[in-house]
């Protein structure tokens, strides 16, 4: 049974997710949805981009993944499909939202079958019109080169990437959860075995720092913060069972640096600046 | 297989959905469950007539359509159930749910057939106990014609269509949605092609315009109001980026005109009243 | 076709409730999926113990329920699964969530198959690294008595029963929903046929009362708050399309006593004490 995931800004309120999926279930039926989010805050592609890419590794070959955060849906913005080395599907508009799964991507194209569209009402909702039937035609097995043209020039999202230095790892805040963890993007396998002090600052508040290095949550002793390796395999820092993004007052984008040579003896306890 | 929405207003927090959900696959194995919302506010039946009305024309002939919001569970108020014209189903309490999709329906009935209900405990949970038993019903193919007698005066919600004049069409906001995007509901072809004012007022707020036609969200100035077609066809009121029921200060019920004769020369800048 | 509940405290802004889906998906092919719900206040056993109790009933036996709401994941705690008396499945963490459902259950498993479980990334999301791929082994029929030994210990929520005493029966809010009703822990069939007066009181509200006896919400005059059997069988507190909960200022674990051999004619109205 082919498998769709859909990821939009479209919120839990309102009719939009539902025509969308009724409009696949017109033409693939039987097809099985999972939704991975209709929470993203409206227009956030960089959000977008996040939460398409985390769970992308759990699902089989074969699956489509439709995102919908559209704020230039109407104009004259390309609609992409994307072919992954593992056989599976992306949809998205060409404004960024492929950005953390380029790496993925096998073939890439600007999809131009205004066959497969349905003629509106108004240039306002894609997501029906336009998205919807391309990934029911991916789900029914429509030929894939008979999309459109191959294209190699996505929209990119402007994201730095972390840097390593001799003594110094520098990344941001990529994602903060629900829980308050702050889902950094240096990835664990930089870390050092010895002690290492983490610091997290943002344009508007003061910077706060941690060196306890713990494996889970339950670890942590109360009211302190800590760092561990994330189940996206990069350093996250948390507290246990409190928001530590709400007690820090920092969200994503945050700047985050790790002393890896940091002498623990001289500074034990996390140091508010 | 057969499919099933469901659209209520009994949250996200709760087992309600799910009970709704496990009563009917018990009975009908198999049929695939599309949430349209469960975020009605609480007893809010106009807001969900519109959410039943606005994506049923994307879902395949055949779908059953079950809504329960429901202030009346467990007085005498009728549980009603229709075919519609496409050869779908709708099942509902009658209280006015159905009101926008009467011109779809083509048989009514009243559903009597106790011997489908499950007995309580109580009568607060009709959600399970009756309409998610009448769905599993329709979608096992129970003939039409038992369910119970034909009907023809299902509860009707009191709603002034739009009026059309020569050089002004009245109208009412039906739907604000997570953009702020104002939905009117003023059919798009009731617009002449020259230039038009559109005004929106309430009781509480003062009245603002625009005479500013575009044809996607992209296409509209930052800080600026425009009106456009919607996807639902009618006239729709939207800023790029912002939204445009907050910073109005306009919701649901709204008033709308829109003078069609209107001279832009003479007032070129939306009026603030 | 196998059938999967699924309740978390992961929120529905991210991509964890997806990571999980995509785990079952991958290794149990066709499995359906249906979300009691993911808004469980973060670390909130107690709500999810509740909340994974309600709806159970109304699943078919073979139903596979995962819940995770897991403050001490990556610590040594165990993961339990269970058969019910219906021959479906549980799986949970051990840290008191399946208690209301204890009578249920039928046999009940430590899950120690490391084969089956994910090795990370980071000890932080075991409903994704573990409770997914025991769910997905649950529903592909993997044999009962591979996954682990049986245990007789599991971790019990200290939620003390209601008491029955000689005119008074005594116990406490279980959970507020949505609407604002006051679900009791009462079993309806303790109330006697004659008048009763329900009372609510918690340490930081003054007490509540009601002696008004109704079978549904609609019967409640505007206002006033009455008692009825509820979803559950249990005695109810509302409002008729008002928030209760808010108007008395009383939440979940609310004491709620009942005088059964109330005399109407002493106080005939709700005292506010």
């Amino acid at each position: 049974m082919p498998l769709l995931t859909l990821l939009t800004d479209f919120g839990l309120d309102d009719w939009y997710v539902a025509a969308v999926k009724g409009v696949v279930l017109r033409s693939a039926s039987g097809a099985q949805i999972v939704d991975i989010s209709h929470q993203v805050p409206p227009g956030d592609v960089e959000t977008a981009a996040f939460l398409l890419a985390a769970p992308f590794p759990t699902f089989p070959p074969g699956t489509v993944h439709l995102a919908v955060v559209d704020p230039g849906v109407g104009s004259d913005r390309r609609l992409l499909a994307a072919r992954t080395h593992d056989a599976s599907w992306l949809v998205a508009p060409d404004n960024g939202l492929l950005t953390c799964l380029l790496p993925e991507v096998d073939s890439l194209r600007s999809v131009e079958r205004t066959d497969l569209f349905l003629s509106g009402p108004g240039r306002t909702f894609h997501g029906r019109d336009r998205f919807a039937p391309i990934a029911a035609a991916l789900l029914r097995g429509e030929p894939w080169d008979s999309l459109g043209p191959v294209i190699g020039d996505p929209v990119r999202l402007a994201i730095a990437p972390p840097r390593r230095e001799p003594g110094l790892l520098t990344g941001r805040v990529a994602h903060v959860d629900r829980y308050g963890n702050l889902v950094t993007d240096l990835p664990w396998s930089w870390l050092p075995a010895g002690p290492c002090r983490v610091e997290v600052a943002s344009h508007t508040t003061a910077s706060h720092a941690t060196d306890r290095r713990v494996t889970h949550y339950a670890e942590i002793p109360p009211g302190e913060a800590a760092f561990l390796p994330g189940s996206l395999a990069t350093v996250e820092l948390s507290m246990n069972g409190e928001n530590l993004a709400c007690r820090w007052h920092v969200g994503r984008g945050a700047r985050v640096q790790i002393a890896t040579h940091f002498s623990p003896q001289a500074t034990m306890k996390p140091v508010r600046g």
